[in-house]
């Protein structure tokens, strides 16, 4: 069988080996002689590593590298050679290879079955005509996949979607965009630096929606500057397209797409869907458990609400709590901790088993450009949460920022609760600010009083002196 | 006399207006009607925007950036034009003019006097043949001076100085660097950068005493790498040059320099002196209150120790605290607001009126390639201070690291008090590792136990994730 599984037997069975289900099983075994088995039914390393977050970022990182040569005096000459980013793109997803990950898994003792998973009642998997049993938890971490909108002729269309548009092949000359997300906003950015002339369709009136406002309008601008046009308030309301065809990922899926746009006929070479995710529960057996095909409802302790016996956990997108690579992972490994305390008889009494920062301490960055960095609550958020707060803002303008770039243009945020002093959360946009966040993610996290953050002294002349600024306006409220 | 200072009486004067002495008559009186004047003998802005922070980090800034062109597949061509270098280090310096200073100054109400003051007595501060009279406070805010050691022959060969190695107008071809500080390691790494041929004679067995050893000795094999030979436990005997001439800062200083190194005998167009710095205490009249001439001692609430009154206060590299720019606005900042809260007959009972940041807590970025980033206590430094300490470190390699540059070589180390859990210190090394800092800083400040760090989760993909790798290890022990 190949899969160094010769039992059908297991202490721990985790389907869905994205770096969630990985985490999962990793903890839930770690320093014990107890078994764990992984089902994967595509690529060992899941979604974030060949069909989203590596691909899209080796893209990215290039594009923001060019931008920042362009804006620094001094610096001559630069230009980029697509070919070889997508090489190294292509190195990033491992060519699609598994082997990396299967031998990871394995050298942390866990076992990798192929095929897809799906639950056959209380402790039982079924993988095939296999049927593996769990001696103690089941971790759901099958993912999310990409909505595609029930618009006429759009699946007829073959359009792109994520796992495409981060694995570009062939540049089309005139793309449409479809949804003003994340992975939106982060493809019209390398897209349109490549050379394609991008035409963004955004149902609502902004984008990056749920972030503080300001962040989708500097994304929005930027974009604009690129010459990205983006069409606000409008919904796709027709496609077709001559000769679609199965080209394959990242390949143009066939002749000129015709879309119609709030009454507009719009003609481009490619469509891309990027309109949200779902979590990944189709065929998944949910029923054979008492639960309905939605997101796997879970407690802090990742285990799943409704099934009796605490046998039965989730990680991930799967759950629906927040659909990020960095949260899946951190809720794979407190519920591996609880999947190991509970196998111990253990208390669960410790901060270490309940996924707190799922509530209130998410940090998400996207890597447009500028960037956009993230952690807690909104001002909105906030106010609407019930806290009472103060809220400062201003343009990131610091030595080191002007250092960085000739022309830095960035804006940064916090939100504050009044009466506590504590940070409830911030944002930072800008070029380069995603490694900007952690301090306010520990900030957050640690629950610390804004006035002893004054003491929190930023390196001169660091971008980070933004937080003297913040700190500074704060005092003067 | 155009200092908009009509009268001699101040509330506050500051003597010496680089940025903690501009913060600290600045906090003194905002928000209210007191008056405070800033003395400088030179220009208004200080060292540190002239020649030490401001020029280095706008020479190393393309530095770096050629340094991450080379080994990032994709980008193509890359060059540096050193006169447009020059030219925006110049803009950063503002031509060495300070009127932008002066402006801000005065907007804040401070007026700004020309002169090099001295104390006179019991809050008198004499200015040439003026005599000014400070009704509530004096701040000592004069700086450092670069220290010249006492070799047969060096001061009559009229070495470069920071000063003239960050002002930097005629590249010489092969320059002698005497030290192995921060100073001589920013310096090395431009200087080779731009082509001249780098020999650092170092009294002591490593780079960056003081620091984790592992900072200095991979800024050592860096510099090797670009060909700089570094002569350790090696110290200079004597000096000859030929025709020294004083030229002006950043012009080579003469003709050829001839130096004995322990015994061997070495050639260059110019000598740097990089071996520290003395607070600026000369002619600044200490004995007047009764102080000798050394650093001045300030309590945490930078009043000076030893004068009775509490109307002498000191910040910045006077004090001999920590000679960083960054620390000195620190307790200038702290300073300011105690200035301002005995005005108001308030007590200083709030962590607002506490340096406290200057004992366990302060940051450092060297921004030689690699960056070191450092924060709070070293390993041997906590146990010498007589923590128990369980200390981690490990290589940088993650998603975010790889992603950055296709040779990202880092390292990381973490130390933290065994009994409270509490993180004491944070180094880091590698490319772009100074904005990694603030999180540390942050962590350290906030006392936070790395049991609750966990749930801080670094966004996927950045070079932050390293803190989770780190944290995992920290588990293991």
């Amino acid at each position: 069988m190949g899969d160094g599984a010769a039992s059908d037997e297991f202490d721990v069975i985790v389907i869905g080996g994205g770096p969630a289900g990985e985490n999962a099983a990793q903890y839930a075994i770690a320093g014990s002689d107890r078994t764990a088995a992984l089902v994967e039914r595509e690529l060992v390393g899941g979604e974030c590593s060949y069909w989203a977050c590596m691909p899209s970022k080796a893209l990215l990182t290039p594009v923001h590298f060019l931008d920042r040569a362009r804006h620094l005096r001094g610096i001559t000459g630069t230009g980029i050679d697509l070919d070889a980013v997508l090489a190294r793109r292509d190195d990033f997803t491992a060519h699609h290879a598994d082997t990396g990950q299967v031998a990871w898994a394995q050298s942390v003792g866990v076992a990798v079955i192929r095929g897809a998973g799906a639950l056959a009642g209380d402790r039982r998997v079924r993988v095939g005509d296999r049927e593996l049993i769990a001696r103690q938890a089941v971790v759901l971490a099958t993912g999310s996949t990409a909505l595609i909108p029930d618009v006429p002729g759009l699946r007829a269309a073959l359009p792109w979607i994520s796992r495409d548009v981060t694995n570009l092949r062939e540049l089309p000359r005139r793309v449409l965009i479809l949804g003003g997300g994340v992975v939106a906003c982060e493809a019209a950015t390398w897209l349109s630096a490549f050379g394609a002339a991008v035409t963004m369709v955004v149902r609502g009136d902004r984008l990056l929606g749920g972030m503080e406002p300001f962040a989708g309008e500097r994304v929005a601008s930027a974009l604009a500057e690129r010459g990205v046009e983006i069409r606000f308030g409008a919904g796709l309301d027709a496609v077709t397209r001559t000769s679609p065809a199965a080209t394959g990922a990242g390949r143009i899926h066939g002749g000129p797409v015709t879309a119609t746009v709030g009454g507009t006929v719009l003609e481009a070479d490619e469509l891309v869907v990027a309109t949200g995710r779902a979590p990944a529960t189709a065929g998944l057996g949910l029923a054979t458990v008492g639960l309905d095909d939605r997101a796997v409802a879970v407690d802090d302790h990742l285990t799943a609400i409704g099934v009796a016996g605490s046998w039965l956990y989730a990680v991930g997108d799967v759950t629906g709590r927040n659909l990020l690579t960095h949260m899946g992972k951190y809720q794979a490994r407190v519920c591996g901790d609880v999947i190991a305390a509970r196998a111990r008889g253990g208390p669960l009494d410790g901060p270490r088993y309940r996924a707190t920062a799922d509530h209130g301490a998410v940090p998400a960055v996207v890597f447009s450009a500028p960037e956009v960095a993230t952690v807690g609550r909104t001002e909105q958020a906030a106010r609407t949460a019930g806290f009472t707060v103060v809220a400062v803002e201003l343009d990131i303008s610091v030595a080191g920022s002007a250092l960085l770039r000739d022309d830095y243009a960035g804006h940064a945020k916090l939100v504050v609760d009044r009466s506590t002093g504590r940070l409830l959360g911030a944002t930072f946009v800008g070029p380069d600010v995603g490694e900007l966040l952690q301090a306010a993610t520990v900030a957050v996290v640690g629950e610390i009083p804004v006035e002893q953050l004054w003491h929190a002294v930023p390196a001169y002349p660091t971008v980070s002196e933004v937080w003297l600024r913040l700190l500074e306006k704060l005092r003067d409220r």
